[in-house]
């Protein structure tokens, strides 16, 4: 064990212990130093592992903290989705939960824009900027259909963090993570097919199942460790499922990440079924843990694994950038892209390359998943406090969702009509079933954390439940 | 009459009678005033007409000339494709042509990036650069479903030059046109549906056409008047058509536009058949004549036209912007947008509407209409003293694409091949055709006239075909 690691291991275990106290102040550098008879590297250093851990945080200028830690809330149950392939509708509750013809602004509990307001993102305007002013404006020509190389090759460069080995030609860049989802499913299927899903699952990726006549198998998952491996092979032996679709860390909306050892699980099982996965990986890199957790893909022999994801969620959704690893399925997912968009926008992809590639990127990393994490703290402690007894309330581990389940009374639509006069809105769990299921249950983001029009939010949903459910919970 | 219609009037006579001939100098602003006894204003807003008209063109600081004008060259011939519903085959050849795969830089005559390099188009990047750095970061949100309010409301306006009524709220912005067919063909039909497309037709329409399981049925054009009514009708009559799919306004690879009354008629075609129009116009504001020729859709009473366009050739293609006016098919075209890209990017949506609004989109339309009328004359003079005689030649009334047809015994596809050793590859006439049909034809761009590069390209190719082919025509 080198220095570092001996003096970080002995301060975890003073904050294990108790010693520090969520938002207690930290000893100093100079301290340690002292204290311990280290470098003030070494102290840097292990004041950095712990930080990448989640056990800490530095506060500009004041130095480091022990976490605002709340232990695990009660979770959620396992859904208990239909047992059997089905159509997928909703589509009408997710139009109208994107706001797509309503001009008048409202504010919504439940929508998964990311933080983009901080000082970390503003370099990345600067390239943008810069990157129109190119005297050979590349910016306006075609790019190629695979996606620019400068892209590729930072995108392949991260696929490290992941554990992934990836080949910068093999990659292709799409517009968004929805369009590397689409061209993946389209891919791997034929109409009539049947796709299993993690439920509750993404609506955008359900809307793709629909739009290509699929059929949806939706598989129950556990609140902390995800897709029950045992339910997934019971729906193999009998249904024809050509692919499952999951998004296995940072999970939207319930934020967990699965175990490593489960996500080999899952990967032998379509192995032995000899079905494709297509992997979901968009909020992984919002992982608190640092270095994050491996994808599915990082453990891929044979090529059936389709890693998704963008940079909607880490950097900003506007730029319309994502990508996809199609493994065996590149001849397929290069038409796919082909004919969907042609190419994507060449000059957001010179910029974040050179954002990337300038360190940029894993900068604002590092400070979204300190926010994110403190504010899942404050959102879950908060939550626990102000609203109706009996919540239940998911523990991400990533990310900036989490997943709210009330007394089964509780009717999430319903409270969104009747918050129709307010400008609050709220993204009922129905949105992320196929079958209208969880309908008391409710996304919720915590990217701003517990600020004003949030808290005020949230206080008047919480009056609302007690008075209409009076007697719930 | 109003005067300037008058001088105008006797300018043209002059020029139809010989009097100026192309690249003559016309009277100067001053000389019109003297002699006709108008005034600045009147003489100017004569050439404008004339300008307008593709009879004179304005060379800086030296005034105004007659356009280098040459008659309607010998023909293509019109192409005899197979006569029943068939399956899109050619995507290797597609991406192949595409340049997909091949990471050195070639020499294409057959692309069709328009040319961005002009002064007109630097507002548009300022304006880009500057969206960048708008403090309250919109460029980085998601977009609404339908695309930023600022752009639809530009599109809608400009809908007027094409004689269309559109409605802002009923535009929904794509990313590039080539979505906009996608999310239309996926609109009005089911797999195993055929859809007819005048032929040759644009490769990615076709493509889009294969990827949804569809079949097509080619319906031959004439390359002056475009689709033959009378060949769909028969079509119709035989085949359960769900939908014919169009480029009638500078059709891409002939250039011709369809007449008014034979747009009529296949508007009234369609009527009396139920069936949708799928109007791809992406070329249509670059019709050398204005105003320019009225899209179908002008003509639409009962919502069946999904029109279909975007700023790739009028502007840049790196944009990728696009939009459609899905009729009656609103609904079904929003979910298919949704579930492709989910979102368009917001930045370049800002930075395009700006520029529209501000004119800059109709001052550069002026100066590129001017600028490929002028390549079009000077290309088609040059390929009719240099290109092997027997060569027929398209002669289009827009857009910078046009069509060669040589003798029957010339393989463009096994001149590609050739071709390989040089820099030089051409767009083979099989990438327009569903069935491999077209191997003696090619795409020809005159983007950029007769540059060195492309005199070059033309004469290696002259000579390859003069050798291999020396008894042909
Ligand atoms: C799990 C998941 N996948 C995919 C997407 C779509 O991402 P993008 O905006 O990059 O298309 C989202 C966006 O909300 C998401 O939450
Ligand atoms: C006739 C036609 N339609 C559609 C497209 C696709 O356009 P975009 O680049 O806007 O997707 C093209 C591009 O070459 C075209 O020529």
């Amino acid at each position: 064990m080198k220095l570092y690691e001996e003096l970080a291991e002995s301060l975890r275990q003073r904050i294990e212990q108790g010693f520090y106290a969520g938002g207690d102040r930290m000893p100093s550098i100079r301290t340690l130093v002292r204290e311990h008879g280290v470098s003030v590297t070494t102290a840097q250093e292990a004041y950095r592992q712990l930080e990448d851990a989640g056990l800490v945080e530095s506060r500009p200028k004041s130095g480091y903290f022990a976490r605002v830690r709340c232990s695990t809330p009660e979770l959620p149950r396992v859904g208990r989705p239909v047992r059997r392939p089905i159509e997928v509708s909703k589509w009408e509750d997710v139009l109208n939960m994107l706001g797509a013809e309503t001009p008048s602004k409202v504010f919504s509990l439940g929508h998964a824009m990311p933080d983009f307001t901080g000082p970390t993102l503003k370099p990345l305007l600067k390239l943008w900027s810069m990157q129109a002013r190119r005297s050979d404006m590349r910016g306006l020509e075609y790019d190629s259909l695979k996606g620019t190389e400068e892209l590729r090759t930072q995108v392949a460069r991260l696929g490290n963090h992941s554990g992934c080995q990836l080949d910068p030609d093999e990659l292709i860049i799409t517009t968004g993570c929805q369009e590397a989802l689409f061209c993946a499913l389209r891919a791997v299927t034929q109409p009539g097919d049947v796709v299993a899903v993690d439920s509750p699952c993404f609506y955008g990726a359900m809307q793709a199942i629909k739009a290509n006549d699929l059929r949806v198998m939706e598989i129950p998952t556990h609140a902390e460790t995800g897709l029950s491996i045992e339910a997934l092979e019971l729906a193999l032996e009998q249904w024809p499922i050509k692919a499952v679709l999951v998004t296995p860390t940072c999970n939207n909306p319930l934020g967990y990440t699965m175990p490593e050892s489960r996500k080999r699980d899952l990967l032998l099982l379509a192995q032995r079924f000899d079905i494709a996965i297509i992997e979901d990986d968009i909020y992984g890199d919002l992982a608190y843990a640092w270095p994050r957790p491996r994808a599915i893909k990082a453990f891929d022999t044979d090529g059936r694994v389709l890693l998704c994801s963008s940079f909607s969620k880490t950097l900003a959704p506007g730029l319309r950038l994502g990508w996809i690893a199609p493994g065996r399925y590149r001849t397929e997912v290069i038409h796919n892209k082909f004919v969907s968009t042609a190419a994507s926008s060449t000059l957001s992809q010179l910029a974040v390359a050179q954002f990337i590639a300038e360190g940029g990127y894993e900068r604002h990393l590092r400070k979204m998943r300190a926010q994110y994490q403190r504010n899942r703290d404050l959102m879950v402690n908060w939550l626990e406090q102000h609203f109706p007894a009996g919540v239940r309330i998911s523990f991400p581990q990533g990310g900036y969702l989490l997943w709210l389940e009330f007394a089964s009374e509780v009717d999430c639509v319903e409270l969104n009509r009747e918050l129709s006069d307010t400008q609050f809105r709220i993204a009922p769990g129905v949105l992320f079933s196929a079958s209208g299921k969880y309908r008391n249950c409710m996304r919720l983001n915590f990217v701003n954390g517990l600020d004003r029009q949030t808290e005020e939010a949230l206080l008047t949903l919480a009056a609302l439940i007690d008075q209409r459910y009076a007697k719930a919970g």
